[in-house]
């Protein structure tokens, strides 16, 4: 009898261990054409976490930047004119230089054109799509839809965050039982697990491994800040601190996947 | 002899106190236009009291959006074209829909452009204005304009803030002499303010207690955040866990509204 | 024998005490063109120390803002046809009223319009050019400029800063030892540290004194920061916190100057 797949041999907290330790010694540079909102945040996050942002979202010159990236994140959660420009410009140059990119596709169960807009960019070869249920079932056109069938019909690995996490390539699949519920009271929260999920996988390959870690080392860091917050203000700085902080036995600790 | 109009009747605070008990039942959403520098606060104060907020600007989508929200909030901090194209069509959205919405005229007293633009949003029947004494004069186009007139005028509730803050439509009026000075030490204070009114308006039809119940709500917790915070960056943080935290027991021992 | 220059006569400490006393007792307006990640953390710089940002970027409105100011920033970190159009404005409405600008070419280096952009925009004379080394190569298009030489050339004052600072107006230099590393890992620092160099221009009219002055009291906030963190979320609060409370018994004890 075959044994079920393990994802990845050796335990899914020493593989993250190992993703955040990379990050710290390589710094990857990650572009991010994210929306105004959360520019700062995600920056922060991303810097707390060993690697280098940089966000201009000018059609013109993004290539430029997304050529000397390491990894490319798309969130759409500003849909402006200019910002659609430069998400077309950013992916075309990512994927002729090889770089993965990351699909964020923010509320675009509030927007029909988003939607569209979001459903044409999944078929362009996304490393991996991080949403939630709602922006699941948009991006799917159907209720209900299945995760494990999304990713395999569009090659990629999708992150479905929600009170418990999902991360599968159609293949396998890690539930991740991280995170606290004040997550949800900070805006941005998944904007930034999104560029977590694009630097990780800067520097892993398994584009399965590196979503699951980046999420999961997202909630661990999320559960410490908020031990040490008295409400979302504090937990959102703490949050920082408990990312730049994260070490290896906290991850072994905390990490709840199967 | 008729007795003075209590607004409202049994006081304020219990009113404010039942006005955050149900942002916190109801969740409702608020779409935001707003400027980039105060976005990110405003969401976390959205949030922090707990009202949804969304926050896209593109002329295209932003009716959508508007139709999906419990209230509007237009802010001219910043005004760019694309964002006054927004405004226009979020107006005409709310109004199609009977969403209220609530104008913060940002720094219209250093534009006559931006000044222009308010006046004319001002006729559109807003169901509230934040602004201070020099928009006020701005948006008025005299010196010295009289709240309670330009409201009567404008058959929409005045929120007027400074060291002491005055809300009236024109025939009643509540007087609040909350807050802290920090308020005047870090950005968007004002901003978010407004975001908090439109938040109320959202539960509460009376636009005049919902933007005094906001103004004070925001002025006792800045209150308590002072009290916690050795500048205006802890001060920041700190008003979001207060607005979080804040209680009836707080509101009736410190509210001071004449 | 002629003694060497004292920048200034009485220390540089003495000077940076006198100036935030000035910022704090003047509130001068500074206006920032900056990029949208910044525009947040910038604001509440500039308002710890006393100055009054706006941060309009629309083109037809930004000469007005520009014309009520006492000091100009132009931050090139979001490069987008607005900003471009609103930094021409700016530039020309501030030479015009005679107020100075201040010049901060962020990441100049990934993209050579950006570069090109700010080549042009240096020969407007700025008052002072704030940047690291790498984007002063960029401005300068060669490998290892001068500073001195690249100040002398443009009749400006260059703040170039890294793990030491170098203040120079080509004739005078200053090398500053403040900061703390944790100032490399949180966003839109170097862009605030510029901003505080053109509050410090708007009050003190000795530009290489100003700038020199804003780069070491930022250093020693971030040093004051640092000891009170726990990592870069709690340093990017503390930092405003510090500068917000800086006197001259901390600038004398720590500054390190030369």
């Amino acid at each position: 009898m075959k044994a079920p797949d393990r994802v990845p041999p050796g335990g899914l907290a020493a593989a993250t261990a190992d993703i955040l330790a990379r990050l710290r010694e390589r710094h990857p540079r990650v572009h991010c054409i994210t929306n105004a909102v959360a520019q700062s945040f995600t920056a922060n996050i991303l810097l707390a976490a060993g690697a280098v942002p940089s966000m201009t979202i000018a059609a013109e010159e993004v290539a430029a930047f997304v050529r000397r990236a390491d990894a490319l994140l798309v969130n759409l959660g500003t849909f402006d004119a200019e910002r659609r420009r430069a998400v077309e410009a950013a992916i075309a140059a990512a994927r002729e230089a090889g770089k993965p990119w990351v699909l964020d596709p923010v509320f675009i169960d509030r927007s029909p054109q988003r939607a569209a807009f979001a459903r044409t960019l999944a078929t362009q070869n996304p490393a991996a799509i991080r949403l939630n249920a709602a922006e699941l079932a948009a991006l799917a056109d159907r209720a209900d839809p299945e995760p494990e069938r999304e990713a395999h019909a569009r090659a990629t690995v999708i992150g479905l965050t929600g009170a418990r996490d999902l991360v599968t390539d159609g293949a396998r699949q890690v539930v991740i039982a991280n995170g606290d519920p004040l997550m949800a009271q900070v805006t941005a929260m998944g904007c930034a697990a999104s560029a977590l999920v694009a630097a990780a996988i800067a520097v892993e390959p398994d584009a399965l491994t590196a979503t699951a870690a980046a999420i999961a080392a997202f909630g661990v860091a999320g559960e410490i800040a908020a031990e040490r917050s008295r409400g979302p203000g504090s937990f959102a700085v703490e949050i920082i601190d408990a990312l730049h902080g994260l070490d290896a036995a906290a991850l072994h600790r905390r990490m709840r996947t199967t």
